[in-house]
């Protein structure tokens, strides 16, 4: 009897320090902010509100597993996109290096005009010279010579204003919203009216989205056998234009359920926003507002590239959240 | 000092049982076989060896989480096909229920044969007249009042040999590999020439693959504001045909990598499993054999529905498994 006192009382210390330790998860929920360079305020309460509210069981708007599926714009949404689209400046320096390959270019628009620097005239040709420039930078190349064509670029080009890579110029709170969803649950899609496998070079790297939850603009391709090795062959085609009304169709034939929170930056997910946020239960729309002349770029309803008036003019009514990221984010960038 | 021997015999006790108690993965490895219908031989070693070498750290033949990709075609391969594709009899189903607001279809074929009960002259119009029956059963329906209608059906009808229902004639072995690949990290897609969203209304239940990894045939889709409601609207137009060279096609577009397992049944899957068995590293490609007439259907080089000729005189050149259904599996089916 007396062999066992020494004994009920480690038992005893050790059942008490087992109810007191608190769990990992406890510790980061008390300790650490999901997300940091978010600043305290109504966006941030609403975004942080919204996922607690979709991922508590017993609440009324919670949602299964199978249903937290969130989708992001890229160009302006989760990277910039000033001064021009990066994969233009991608499709321009390639455009370029292949010229002495190609000299009809010279004499052909929009060709011509890129060739002479001549950047303004050949945005006056809008979305079909757009269309035309980027096509030109695929066709005709295997899918895997395209994507290292387009790895090297990442490793040698540089951004005009921060002379960083342009991988890096990825907006460090979205990172950390992408991470926090994922976190609960969430499955995130890139729903972008760029390049499908432009983006999927490097948005696993950038934003830990594989290929698979990549949607994009995409051109037409065909099955090969090339020198006894089968090879996907990029044709000069337009396949699917994965913007304005275009991203409901994309969100449809790649995910083929709605999402219940989309957030994008220009009037071009408009339509993206509207048939996310129409859907029933608990929905999540958001626009990122371009506000920050210093730390990025600031630019909405007269901007040629990423234009945002319409859905400026129509946020209230549709209870979508403007993100403004001058005084939303702490850091814009996490810039090395 | 007499009071702690007690103490340290409790600790010494307490050491002994953490380390032998095995893990649950331990026991799981030992004492459950993950394949439970797969029988012992060839096929099922050669299964078991390339999950083995593809996810233990270490072998040669080791790929990181993010190249674990699976892709299964569905007709033959995940469920049965015969006597007619599963989703030709829906089509055939809504189009009889709906041939009085059609009263052109009397007089046209495939429309004709179909409401004749003419099945044998329906196929010889082959891919064709069976495309048009397809796209009859989905245009101008939004996308949910075509989930509504398959589930619908699939509730009522059921399968002329078995009785049960469509969905309950999935083959019970296929399941157990994908359940075991996803224990082991992969990911697993369908890759169909049948109808993606009328595989998208079912295959997460049957075989727990989210609408977003399942990959079809597909007809195009407009987006539109419809009394206040934002929805897709399904059109009488093809978009994608995903058989043969399109299989590879649709991979490229919905995955954007190249997958390191393909598992098919017919000619239809030739691509795919070459496209897929050509990348380097640990590869396997594999073809369902039927050649159970009693407990499932025997059929091959001269059937109308998944022909497998090609692939059975290539397969011992590509190193392909054939499985052969009669021996390799010990229950097709788990019908209850």
């Amino acid at each position: 009897m007396k062999n066992l006192i020494p004994i009920l009382v480690l038992l005893l210390f050790l059942v008490s320090c087992i109810s007191k330790s608190p769990t990992l998860t406890e510790q980061s929920k008390s300790e650490t902010d999901p997300l940091p360079n978010w600043s305290e305020g109504s966006s941030k309460s609403v975004i942080l509100d919204f996922i607690t509210k979709t991922t508590t069981f017993g609440n009324a708007g919670f949602l299964p597993e199978s249903d937290r599926i969130a989708v992001f714009d890229n160009d302006g949404t989760l990277w910039s996109e000033q001064p021009m689209y990066f994969q233009l400046a991608y499709a321009i320096d390639f455009i370029k290096k292949e010229s002495t390959n190609h000299p009809e270019w010279k004499k052909t628009e929009p060709f011509k005009s890129l060739l002479e620097d001549d950047i303004k005239h050949v945005m006056e040709g809008g979305e079909k010279a757009l269309v035309e420039i980027i096509m030109a930078s695929h066709a005709g190349m295997t899918s895997e010579d395209f994507q290292k064509s387009v790895s090297d670029w990442l490793d040698s080009a540089t951004h005009p204003k921060t002379g960083k890579p342009y991988n890096q110029m990825i907006y460090q709170p979205m990172v950390e919203l992408l991470e926090y969803l994922r976190a609960n649950g969430y499955k995130t899609f890139i729903v972008s009216g760029g390049g499908i496998d432009f983006m999927r070079v490097w948005a696993e790297k950038a934003y830990a989205i594989p290929p698979y939850q990549v949607i994009g603009s995409s051109i037409k391709s065909k099955y090969e056998i090339v020198d006894g090795e089968p090879v996907i062959i990029k044709l000069p085609e337009l396949n699917f234009f994965d913007d304005k009304g275009g991203k409901p169709i994309g969100i449809h034939q790649h995910i083929g359920k709605r999402p219940v929170l989309a957030v994008g930056n220009s009037d071009g997910d408009y339509e993206m926003l509207q048939y996310v946020t129409a859907g029933e239960g608990p929905r999540l729309g958001m626009l990122i507002h371009h506000t920050d002349s210093i730390r990025e770029y600031a630019y909405d309803r007269n901007s040629h590239i990423g234009k945002l008036s319409k859905g400026l003019d129509d946020a209230a009514q549709n209870q979508w959240l403007i993100v403004d990221m001058k005084s939303d984010w702490k850091n814009v960038f996490n810039i090395k």
